[in-house]
C-alpha cells in the first residue's frame, strides 16, 4: 500500500458496534447478526458472514504468454466454471505458501517468481472475505495432487484468450477477473519483463 | 457473452444436492446448510450464502478524463472506504434503473450513456453473489438523495489516481479494482471515443 492522498480523508463517526449474536458456523463461516447504530444515528439489521479462510488466487504466466486455468464443477452456482488457480489459506498462516500448494495441487505447476499483485475486499456490505492475488513466473511443472473433493481440468491458453472470455461474461469469477485485467495493467505500464509483454499481449 | 472456445469444455459429473436446511435468513440473505456429494462421489459439508440482491456498481467517468468516487463507514470491516457507487438491486428488478438511482443518491450524478462493461461472481465458493458493473459517462449534475443509513463523501479525481489508489491496495473494493481496470482496458484497446481515452491516460 502506497501513501494516500489527500482526498482518501475519513470523515464523520463510524458504526456502534452492539450485541452480535452467532447464528450460524461451520469450519469456514461464522454469521453473525447485531442492530449497529449507522453513522447517521440509526439503528440497522446485519447479519455478517466471516470468513476464516483468506482467499488466495494465482495468475500462473508461462514464458510464451499463455495462462494456466482450472476447471470445476462449482457447488454453490451449480455450474461449471473455469478460473484461475484459487483456494482458501486460514487466517494467521503464510499465505504465500498455500497459495503456492493450491498452484502445484489444481494446476501441477511451480514458480520460481512469485509477486503479490492484487488486495482486495470481495463483498463488503455482507462478508470480510479479504482476497490477495498473486502473479506467478518462472514457471515449471510438478506432479498435481488433487483434493479429495475436487475434480479439476486444466487448460493452458493465450493470455488474450483468457483475458476476453473474463471480460465477456463467460468467465466471470471476480479474482480471475481482476487479475488478468491487472496482468493486463501491468503489461502495458511496463511492470513486466519486455519480453514477457511481447508474448502476452 | 460471446461463443465459448473450445477449451471451455465442461467435464465430470456435477454436484448431488442433499437436502439443504435454512440456518438464517434476514431481509438481504439466506443461510442454507447442506451435505451435497461432491463429483468425485464423496459427501461434502457446505453452508451457502444466498444473495436476495443482485450486486451493482458504476463507474461514473467524465468528460475531463476525472472519476467520481464515494467514502463511507463500511460496518462489515469497521473502517472507513473509498468506491465507485455500488447498490444492491433485488433479483428480478431491474438492475440498470436501480444503479441509475444509487448513481444519483450517492453521487448527485446522471448519465447520458450507460454500458454494461463486467458480470462477476464475487465469492463463488461461499456465496451466489452476482455483481453487474457499468461504465456511466455523459454525466451532469442531479441532487443527492442519501440514503438514512448512509453518510456519504464525494471525491472528483483524475482516473489514473483512481486506478493507483485500486491496485495499490489502498482503495480494495473488488469491485471498484475489476471495473477501474477494465475501463483502463478498454480505453487501451480503443473501446472507448478517442477523445475520452486520451484524458484518462
Amino acid at each position: 500500500m502506497g501513501q494516500k492522498p489527500s482526498w482518501m480523508r475519513e470523515s464523520g463517526p463510524g458504526w456502534t458496534e452492539r450485541e452480535p449474536k452467532v447464528v450460524y458456523e461451520n469450519p469456514w463461516i461464522l454469521v453473525t447478526e447485531s442492530r449497529p447504530i449507522a453513522p447517521t444515528g440509526r439503528e440497522a439489521l446485519y447479519g455478517v458472514v466471516h470468513m476464516k479462510n483468506l482467499a488466495l488466487g494465482v495468475l500462473p504466466l508461462h514464458d510464451d504468454g499463455t495462462v494456466t486455468l482450472v476447471g470445476q464443477q462449482r457447488y454453490v452456482f451449480g455450474a461449471y466454471s473455469w478460473e484461475l488457480p484459487e483456494g482458501g489459506g486460514p487466517v494467521g498462516e503464510n499465505p504465500l505458501t498455500n497459495i503456492q500448494r493450491e498452484l502445484a495441487e489444481e494446476a501441477g505447476l511451480a514458480a520460481r517468481e512469485w509477486r503479490q499483485i492484487l488486495s482486495m475486499q470481495m463483498s463488503n456490505a455482507v462478508t470480510d472475505e479479504h482476497c490477495l492475488g498473486y502473479l506467478a513466473t518462472g514457471l515449471h511443472e510438478v506432479p498435481p495432487r488433487p483434493d479429495e473433493n475436487e475434480l479439476i481440468a486444466v487448460a493452458r491458453v493465450p493470455f488474450r484468450e483468457a483475458l476476453a472470455q473474463a471480460v465477456n461474461g463467460n468467465m466471470p469469477d471476480a479474482i480471475t477477473v481482476a487479475l488478468l485485467l491487472r496482468a493486463y495493467h501491468m503489461a502495458k505500464e511496463g511492470e513486466l519483463p519486455r519480453r514477457l509483454t511481447e508474448v502476452m499481449l
